[in-house]
């Protein structure tokens, strides 16, 4: 008997930006493998089937139990906020995969792609994403320090909109003021900042700040946070972050 | 009366990836501008409806005549396919509405984010999205070709996994060839190359190609496809493209 595993974005966290692949994808699944709170936040009743619980750090281990159960014959959902492919859980169920010389066909594995906390952030500050883009994580566990700090040179330097992941956490202060120290060697100190927090929680908090006064402390970066740094052409029109799409609409 | 005009992202192009507050919107709107074929494909039957369609090149048009129908007091659903705040119609709205010194509370506007073209293509490829990317359009209709090449050397110098939106039309056949010869100056030509075409449709076709072979006329590149570019970590296991979340998961 080959079993399924299901790679599942569950969105920004509320049960009106689950798609129904993503429902229905738990709905099949007898264990779900995620976090409790989100999991039953967005997809609503699952007490008949057996999560296994997560936290923070357990990545490959939850990733090693999934495909445990699913090399088993059994189906099994894999849950992230946001999409599942974007610094979500799909990268390390892949290279557990790998290591374990998945054949590529049994178990089956099924991607079902969810809105990731950049778009959540961009729907609710304006467009800022307009242009072209790229998201950056300013977590350094499993990254060299070096190799972000290479990444965010390179997006300044090319007028990229830049999404910053993980911007800050107890231990990881400094990043981002580092961050802004690279983006101001290349944009305005007046260039348009969005920082929005818990996305369409009830704790949502959405806050248009400027890269000169991304340091302030009152901004309450943390890790529940997106930031999405403008381009040379990012404007804010009443509240709105606005990156036109094309180059002759600078206002 | 005051009137409001939705964004919203349809997804990739099937029901089961359309959230339920999109099709909330859709439903909850008078009047629709957008692709008739985009949007009776995901949200049924919507006859009861006002449609203004689309053609190519109209964006600013549509977009006009939305902000029209929304000040007049209507309700206005504003569709595009993937996301609409990437490469999709938010950026038309939004330039509109600030032309026309829009207040910021009337007409309200709303952006109802869906998955976008990368996200699906990701979700069909692997994991190939796990280390920091970019989007970059190839289209220079509205940014200048100088432009997009800094960023695609900017991207390939930084070793970003990068997501080629509209890689290729009638008109703009050697686009992609030089973004090929911006990333062969960084990244080995064995570096995988994903090309997703009409991904969650009946057409969808998806192939893992590399750096080397991408301009092969064979693999059919055309402005309904995604390419994705893989970093210097990005392997191919069993036909599925893997980027590592972590540097020292080389394979």
């Amino acid at each position: 008997m080959s079993g399924k595993l299901y790679l599942v974005g569950l969105g920004p966290g509320d049960a009106a930006h689950l798609t129904p692949a993503a429902a229905a994808a738990i709905a099949d699944s007898g264990q779900l493998v995620g976090y409790r709170f989100y999991i039953e936040q967005v997809a609503g009743d699952v007490s008949d089937q057996v999560i296994h619980a997560m936290e923070l750090g357990q990545e490959l281990e939850r990733a090693a139990l999934a495909v445990d159960i699913a090399y088993a014959g059994h189906t099994v959902s894999v849950v992230s906020s946001g999409d599942a492919g974007i610094y979500g859980m799909a990268g390390p169920v892949f290279r557990v995969l790998t290591d374990r010389g998945w054949d590529g066909i049994a178990p089956a594995v099924e991607t079902v792609p969810g809105v990731s906390a950049l778009q959540s952030a961009a729907a609710l500050l304006g467009s800022p994403l307009m242009q072209d883009f790229c998201a950056i994580s300013l977590s350094d566990l499993l990254t060299p320090w070096e190799q972000i700090v290479r990444r965010l040179q390179a997006a300044a330097a090319g007028d990229f909109v830049a999404a910053l992941y993980n911007p800050r956490s107890r231990r990881r202060i400094r990043h981002l003021d580092e961050a802004r120290r690279i983006f101001l060697e290349h944009r305005p100190a007046s260039t348009p900042v969005g920082i929005v927090r818990h996305a369409y929680r009830p704790e949502q908090a959405v806050t248009i700040a400027d890269l000169g006064g991304l340091d302030d402390p009152a901004l309450g970066v943390d890790m529940f946070t997106t930031v999405v740094i403008g381009n040379t052409n990012t404007y804010v029109h009443q509240g709105r972050m606005v990156t036109p799409r094309g180059y002759e609409a600078k206002q």
